[in-house]
């Protein structure tokens, strides 16, 4: 694949609110949009024919994370139900920045809830940086 | 030490529920009571001498949970200061069951949140299950 | 409904393992059993024509939970699709019981997770005790 | 108080990282460190001697989050005790923006785990923005 093409891979999932993501304001408490976060970046690895449970056991490839931003722009109450946009937003050798829009779908409507975006290292077994992330991702350089 | 006395040793650890625990009920949400178990489990095997961080690292001991069962007498609202009041209940060669009692206190009031018992195995670094049990928590047979 | 129909309905609810459900050990970590089983009855009642939320918002009925059990069988592990299996065990005028069976579906294989209950009160919103819980899930006396 | 004085407080509170709190990577899962910021905002808050609780309760003001962001400097391991150190960062009439600092304590060393920061409206019962955020913190205007 390549690079301008992996921009414009977009993974939609969806999940439910649960009565563990609420606090007493009745809004999912604001860690949770780290978790959908995670959630959509899975899906998106996986859309890319990939899994990372294999990245971590099979390739020895973690991704753990440098730096995460959310800007909340609506609550996101129990029981609705949410749609995780997510993208790759850059791909480098040694990093990548997945971005995250996540809204509240009302049947034709949609309501903004979130968007962020997390940068994360490719890192080995020995927890030293790799550089190859093209290649873990099957990019053309 | 005698496996009476093991018995007859309570800690008693302090938390405050955090907005995180809320849900929309305004109460600490129903799986939080294992959390608040399992730091009281990990403080009163500190207090004996020992730390479940060094048990699974040095020893190449884990504690995997069999079963757990929980009444929930109150709720613990946001904020609340709440005291959880652990023992060992039993102590076989290879299993370990604890004790949880859940308070808030209020001034000298209190009043119980909650009591449980957790049942765990001794399993080796291979899954195994092991039959040192009392050699692990240095308890005369 | 007659209650002898009520208690052959099974709701069978799919969700995947995600990173945050994972502990140190590569499980999922002992208390998101409670969430899946949350989960699990949130379906159920939806199945049976009902919302929680409708009920929580329109009817004032709430079902704080006074007990659970649960019994861990085997692992769930990262990325692990599971399936919640879920019944009314008991149900009278003040409470119903539901139980919960989880299992990792693997092609035809399944592999159980947990088994576990939990036993919740109708309450009203002044926090009462309804005594109609027949009368909320139209289920014939 | 006057503002600048506000922006030289500094709380530092202590948690200890449990079981639940990490993932299969054996680090604190990155949703955490937003659960820290919490803590530390809320103690930060008591100790300019107003509580969270009684600003929901008692005047009727919400801190909503509006944005949030972290950066990832070090893990945190399970058992690691972590010092989170919050300050007010900026004050307005209708927001607040808090500062963390997340640090290991290891004898006289220090590890950096994380920074970041989160910013609030001041909103009313109704969910309208309040226009008083110096008088709720009882800084001169």
């Amino acid at each position: 694949m390549k690079l301008a093409d992996l921009y414009q891979v977009e993974n939609r999932t969806t999940v439910r609110v649960t009565y563990r993501d609420t606090d007493q304001m009745g809004h999912a408490y604001y860690a949770n949009h780290l978790v959908w976060f995670e959630i959509g970046r899975t899906e998106l690895v996986r859309q890319l024919g990939m899994a990372y449970r294999e990245m971590e056991q099979a390739a020895g490839v973690f991704l753990p994370v440098a730096s995460a931003q959310i800007a909340y722009r609506a609550p996101a109450r129990y029981d609705d139900l949410i749609e995780i946009r997510t993208r790759v937003a850059r791909l480098s050798h040694v990093s990548i920045e997945f971005h995250y829009h996540v809204v509240r779908r009302d049947g034709d409507d949609e309501v903004e809830i979130a968007q962020g975006s997390t940068r994360h290292a490719f890192v080995g077994r020995d927890g030293k940086v790799l550089k190859n992330g093209f290649e873990i991702l099957r990019v053309e350089g």
